[in-house]
């Protein structure tokens, strides 16, 4: 008889998706059958902190990982707005899963009330690698191409991604307009 | 036969109305048959930044611009807090319009993604006029009558808006206690 | 260069995943590179209509398309009770399709309107594939297995699947007493 | 000293706008200065109890009210799913008023609760002009033109609105396919 | 040192509190200190099937019990649409408890898939006492005033709510008029 | 004939509840027969600034008021993002009250506007008891147990309170990783 596949969750916002996500998973993928990829806050877009659609994220995503050993699931997850309800509704939209990773201490303690099992990557490089300095590099025209995987240079692109990004920044600071 | 009027499409908070939005409307009228004003943040109200209630501001609006010659629709549009639904949702709420005028960026890609024609009117000035001054000018008992058509005068008065401003944002620095 | 492959959207609720969703998706997969399968009213579960949640269902989904030649992407869509928006949700939530495949009249006209090019693949055998159906002989103890792929069978046996429609089912029709 | 306008409140779905409505509101015209019309359930469109979007809506009202010679303030008002606060809900999106005009003993109620001054208005003619009946007519290709004002019939053209109000009223039959 | 108390928790929508109510939790009321009472869909009001608010359920539930033994809590619980993350909104709302009462086969469900201890209290006298019976001798104007608590009475004399129910119940029937 | 209780409502987050707010309650104690206590921002929790769900600040009240003369009502409001209906979200969701007890400037104008009698209670030692400052104690391992009640302790202790406080506010600084 087949045994289940081992499952692993691994969640995060991919604003963009970058190397060191793909560091993590790729070290993830060496201990599990198969990885369930939340994309948070999948409901935002078009702001500076949150500039790319969940389907557009999803394809950097699947590009960039279409090599992994593991299966890969990519599941957008939308906010709930309700922390004490967060890991049942994560739940309700993924295949069930044996471990959650997770660096981050508040994703960690929601786990670990609800009785899951909990690990900790090592942050790949974070100095280097981080959505934020992305960002920020994206809006100052400084080179961040380097900085992920190419499927989502393409991507980005594709979908006139950084003009976007500088546009919707600049409309975040007159709000008052709106 | 008939040709169909030629609509433009407006949106602003309107906390509250001014001089500002008067006189880019009236500019805005010289090249239509119809304008459509959305009040955004309509949900919204009884906030130092929001407080007014959108039936307070779409009276402002209706009276103050009673003598333009364009036919004029005041549609209050609720936040949809997803970015890349709410030109869908403005579409939804009001007739079919062919162009759409703000100087908001971020409001300006949003319909350029939609394939809008998107025009941008040139401020009127605006280091003069401004929601934020006048409701900082409100806070601090300076004038701010002269900003404001003579209709948002009476209906602020009306709705004793100046004593509410000042509360709600008192409430605000304090809302530990809630 | 490479040229953009050539990507297809279908939607169901797969309430469960049968053979007439397989055979119309191996359908699809002749015509082009890649599909995105929209799970329909993702954040129901626990109902007589809707007794899976949108991880069980991505999971049935994914294992019974294993061998598909085309690139699966497997989407959850939670309703947005809005159809004037539901378009731009579900572009927003999906990598960029270049047709939606449907048979529902429903679907292809909010397709339309947004200016989709839409097909309505032959339904397959639709006397014989049914949700609905599916759901009715679980209720009442007849055979339904053969009516769905192999993996099916496993995720629904997995989770109790028979057994809690049935009692959902009961609490519907007591429903007074909550 | 100009004194306040007298100001009524009339509420409706609408779908589509007629003769009754129409009857109603000049009869109400005569009694005040200035009416609101909240255009119920906003956020609808595209069923066949509600076809029409809120924007297609106000186009059919202020078109066919153009020379009414009260002013007329036309309000999208969304669903707010809460009974209990659904009068505040209506007076934060329009200007206060001095009476609301029903014929429907659940609103007249929850205004009542509220300590409105509600009217109930006769109906005019209903067993002619109704809206569900309109719907019904379109359809089953019966004439329906001559029940509601000219102006409604050319939105409901312009708008392809019969071809719609049929293939949504399809898809609600077989909805299991979604 | 002492001990925690033993908590139990029971949901009911109580529209209104009946006898068969009153039957179980004094019953329950033996086997436990502490007992939490959720009023289930608490955000519905002013509808046939459910109109009564919150605050009168909770004010009908707490004169009704005030000689029982056990400390009781009375919680309205919103609906959340989410069957999938129920139970862990119930846990949000509530001190914890230690057992589920209840008699509704969906309701066991969603506790039991939650590892929850559940217990079906036999129902009392369910063919005499029954909310959707007592609404409708209200609305058929026949005696219901032997079938709930005294203090019931009083609430819904209070707050005319047997002229409310007839009312809104009409509304429904023609509500194609809002 | 009995006369109807005299009831007043007080609101707050308690995130913890503190002497401020029993020394308040004392006060108000005094002058009627029932207190309701709203427990505002209900839906939240897990957030340095509001930690504890409603069910966990529903134990640490009715414990910390287990010998007040009045009859305590303790209910959860969850935020309703429209201020101008949220009197009337109240009022749903509470028993009726004769007047309403606060310091928030902000709530003051909003029970105001909807023509309720609102009453400013002094602060208890403001100074000296206030939620942020014994968040922030528990946050830097300062004590804190001193400026609560006993019971408050007590429930803190047994949830695991101050870890999940320290975890939860380390998520929150590094929110990017999500």
């Amino acid at each position: 008889m087949k045994r289940e596949p081992m499952r692993a969750f691994y969640i995060g916002r991919f604003q963009p998706y970058h190397f060191g996500h793909q560091g993590v998973l790729e070290e993830i993928a060496r201990g599990c059958d198969e990885i369930i990829i939340g994309v948070g806050s999948a409901q935002l877009s078009h702001t500076f902190s949150d500039p790319f659609t969940a389907g557009e994220r999803i394809l950097m995503i699947t590009r960039s990982l279409k090599d992994l050993d593991a299966l890969v699931y990519v599941i957008p997850i939308e906010d709930i707005r309700r922390n004490a309800v967060w890991v049942s509704h994560v739940m309700a939209m993924t295949p069930l899963f044996d471990v959650a990773y997770t660096s981050n201490p508040y994703v960690i303690r929601l786990f670990k009330e609800a009785r899951f099992d909990v690990k900790s990557p090592p942050l790949y490089q974070r100095e280097v690698y981080s959505g934020s300095e992305i960002r920020k590099r994206m809006l100052h025209n400084e080179p961040w191409q380097h900085l992920v995987p190419e499927p989502v240079v393409q991507v980005i692109e594709q979908i006139d991604g950084v003009h976007r990004l500088k546009q919707v920044a600049a409309g975040d600071k007159t709000s008052d307009l709106l």
